[in-house]
């Protein structure tokens, strides 16, 4: 099944841009601890984030293992030829391609011999041994290159007995010394699950994983960021800035971007610490005051209406994609319409609405048309809303302009209001990655192949002391079921690595809600400009990073 | 009616990012003639661009005035002091600002003593006599920025005979030597009708145009390209190299990007020259075949139904704003609904649809019902339809859906389709002017203080050679009046500077038109970048600028 392993075509096939070339020569660094003979060190036996005993019966191979670090060391003994197969799994974000090739190089370098097979097409690629050889003719046109299709991602997930026989026939068919999973927190847990599942089989196949997504929502002491973060970020500040300067410049528009990052906002505080915009909504905290679409509809025309005294008729206003997934009485409509919708007919005379709850129904009423609309008729295989796809920003947008009419038929508002909406999505999780997720992925891949080469499996490449230069960043993994609690589905417990929600009391938040009051109502906007590979900025870290680790932004 | 002549508080009160901050600190090149002493030649009597004896009794003073061009000379008399007025006009372009430091700093250099006033708000700031004295602590926040918001626009005109007696009062009172118009085709045939104007009147006011326009309509042999075009084209072709890197790596995405840019599709075609979409439609080429509807979905579901039998379930496609405008049953539709709609009131029944002729409703019919509904509800205050509004890329998504569903269901296409839409627009009119714009427009300003200084007037600045190096660009003022022809309105013979379309049988579009079936099916995908201000491509000029002065792209 293997296909030949000659360079890609989809590349091969594209000329590439001035920028694209520059970036392909560009070197990386490695922190210093990998340019030369390394050890790795245990740390004490590990826990869980939340109920061990559960996890210790989920995993009784892995559970209490050590993270472990590496450190200098004397001497080191040349490294035995590896099997080594990657996969990406889940959507994209840039510099997945730079983890690939440290692994390569690793191997190249470290383990001479060794062979290196890419999966395609994200897990069912393990399970249907889909794969092409890796060699440094097909790695190279993706070395500090966007996107995922070096070997493309997928959705699929290794789940079932048979999914997992699966697996174990291609890593016995390929002799696989190590597999390297690029994933979310889903994607990190089923790298575990299989850890502990060739463990149990005492294969010789160990499991790595890599922390991978724009979202910033998989990182924890130990890995302080995943990586794409920050260049989706960045790209997504880009044009926030621009769009700030249009705002002023015109002087009659007000910008309602939402941005891409759907469980957690942490792209949305960010880009605001980058940008400072007028207004940003934070779903965690919306979430944690137990708001109502009624009471973010008037935070929002509030800060219109004092802007407007203060003559202002614009601003930029930035909303997570998951905004109303943070929404209780959202939620509660949703799953009421799901129950309703499941089983009968919407009548159009509206019947129906009055098996909504009367709290339900209000709200409903309180939509936009097209909201309610879209509400009804966009339904996924399973018959349920698909609220991905509600344009919160025309959401607000439609109904802040209801709340000003209104305000204005009061007197109370004097304003000229015009919404122009925006979403940054796409164009962000394929983007040439910063020197930052390029650097930081190469070192992931890097440590990753020496976290195999030392006999390491259910770890997670762990890469630290990000604020600092390359060459001081520390490299090792950490215990995948040290990050693991446990949830209930259908009856079972199952194993979760947690999401990481932007945290209320932490740094990040806590300087944005200092400082977003002046924002509202002057303009501080900050407009980053487009991602430099050279000179003024382009080795900026991203700012929550900084303020996390406890250094200065 | 001055302010205070200090910074200006909006970019005061905002920090500036690391990149806003290393091209504050850039030094613009000059043209070599700029740079020493330098004497204006004049060339032939003009004529006009069409209609020369109706331009002739339009413009009586300005006429067939030479255009003049800067040649190096051995000696230069010491300039005298001006006072000098600048005015933007119309939607922001990256670059507007360095026109006015350009002027600005040629005032400083060649005419010690100068006076400079900024008009706020765009044209209705000369009316009313409302401006900024601008000085060097004031023009300095916005050396290389982005944004018109140093003194703002406007889309206003001066047009009546009252509104031309109020710009004379201003001229008048602040004793002006000169007036700066930077603007599209409309406002600089308004600059030549107030130069014509105040030389009728004997003012001593000269008045200088400068092309600008994202859109890239303001142009002749001349004046080789409008200002901001090449920004706001980099900055949409990184996204849509982004997208294009996300359409490949997920394998399931049919991306449609609406680009701005209504009256021509100059946008459309330099980003698809770019990037290498699969499809990229030009309005102009649309027309010329007159083609339909209906035309346009089979030429794009055709290409995604090969794509399907070559594999690909994703691509890219470019899709000019003012597309329905070049559709000719488009057109017509929309004068019919006008027309009724004027008059009649929509019944939900829909007898007011048998007042459309039988083609147009034929068309209507075949419209998306959401499309459907926004020409029905979304008028302008002249209760015409709102054609800007109409979401040309989703119509097409919807109109294609459509179309391949039919075709699956006659098992004549067998793949998966999912649209997904995207506006590009606002973030590019207003991004940090690239090192060409930057340099082009300081040129220009620069320039417009030469032709100000020798007393002329009614001349577009004009900066050529543009594909050489800086040092060896040219340097001179092109009459106004030749550029015109007149259209007939209410009656009356007004003057235009006709915009310029593409070309079907100049150098860009014919090499995009050999190309493009080749991207069709095979992905030629090419990643732009973001726009770098130091190192590979960052002097790059753009291609259809390069293909169109004949060197090689």
């Amino acid at each position: 099944m293997a296909s030949a392993g000659g360079p890609s075509p989809g590349r091969l096939a594209s000329a590439y841009s001035e920028v694209q070339t520059s970036r392909l020569h560009h070197s990386l660094p490695l922190p210093s601890v990998l340019t030369s003979h390394f050890s790795l060190v245990d740390g004490p036996p590990s826990s869980a984030s939340g109920n061990p005993d559960k996890i210790a019966e989920l995993f009784p191979s892995l559970f209490g293992q050590p993270s472990a670090a590496l450190v200098p060391a004397k001497v080191m003994a040349e490294g035995k030829p590896l099997k080594v197969g990657v996969v990406l799994s889940g959507g994209q974000a840039p510099g997945g391609h730079n983890v690939i090739c440290g692994i390569f190089d690793f191997l190249q370098d470290r383990a001479k011999g060794s062979t290196m097979y890419g999966f395609k097409g994200g897990p069912a690629g393990v399970m249907k041994c889909k794969y092409v050889e890796l060699n440094s003719d097909f790695v190279y046109p993706y070395r500090n290159q966007g996107g995922f299709d070096m070997i493309c991602s997928g959705r699929d997930k290794i789940e079932t007995p048979e999914q997992f026989k699966q697996a174990e026939d291609t890593a016995n068919k390929l002799d696989l010394d190590g597999l390297v999973v690029i994933g979310g927190d889903d994607s990190n847990t089923n790298a575990c699950l299989i850890a502990e599942y060739f463990r149990g089989k005492n294969l010789k196949t160990r499991v790595i994983g890599c922390p991978k997504t724009i979202d910033g929502d998989l990182k924890c002491k130990e890995v302080p960021t995943s990586f794409g973060f920050d260049t989706a970020c960045k790209i997504y500040s880009e044009m926030i800035g621009n769009v700030m300067t249009d705002a002023r410049s015109s002087g009659k528009y007000y910008h309602f971007v939402r941005l891409m990052g759907r469980a957690a906002s942490h792209i949305t505080l960010e880009c605001a610490l980058q940008t400072h915009p007028n207004i940003a909504l934070i779903g965690e905290e919306v979430a944690a005051k137990k708001e109502t679409l009624k009471n973010v509809t008037d935070y929002i025309t509030d800060i219109i209406c004092k802007r407007t005294e203060h003559g202002y008729n614009y601003g930029v206003i930035l909303i997570p994609e998951g905004l109303i997934d943070f929404i209780p009485e959202v939620q509660k409509l949703i799953a009421e319409l799901n129950e309703i919708l499941a089983h009968d007919v919407v009548d159009e005379a509206g019947v129906w609405k009055s098996k909504l709850e009367s709290e339900s129904k209000k709200l409903f009423e309180f939509l936009p048309p097209a909201i309610q609309e879209q509400l009804l008729l966009e339904r996924d295989p399973h018959g349920n809303v698909q609220v991905a796809k509600i344009e919160t920003e025309r959401m607000l947008i439609s109904m802040v302009e209801t709340e000003l009419e209104k305000r204005k038929a009061e007197g109370k508002y004097k304003g000229q209001f015009i919404g122009q909406s925006h979403f940054f999505g796409y164009e962000g999780r394929c983007g040439l990655p910063t020197i930052f997720d390029a650097s930081y992925c190469y070192a992931l891949g890097y440590g990753a192949g020496a976290l195999l080469q030392s006999g390491k499996t259910g770890l997670i490449s762990s890469v630290g002391n990000l604020a600092a230069p390359v060459a001081e960043w520390t490299v090792g993994g950490t215990a995948l079921t040290s990050l693991m609690d446990v949830e209930r589905r259908h009856g079972q417990f199952k194993p979760v690595i947690k999401k990481a929600m932007v945290e209320l009391d932490a740094a990040p938040f806590k300087k944005f809600a200092s400082l977003r009051d002046e924002w509202a109502l002057k303009n501080r906007y900050i407009s980053p400009g487009p991602i430099q590979f050279i000179g003024s900025g382009s080795d900026a870290v991203n700012h929550t990073l900084l303020l996390e680790l406890g250094v200065q932004a």
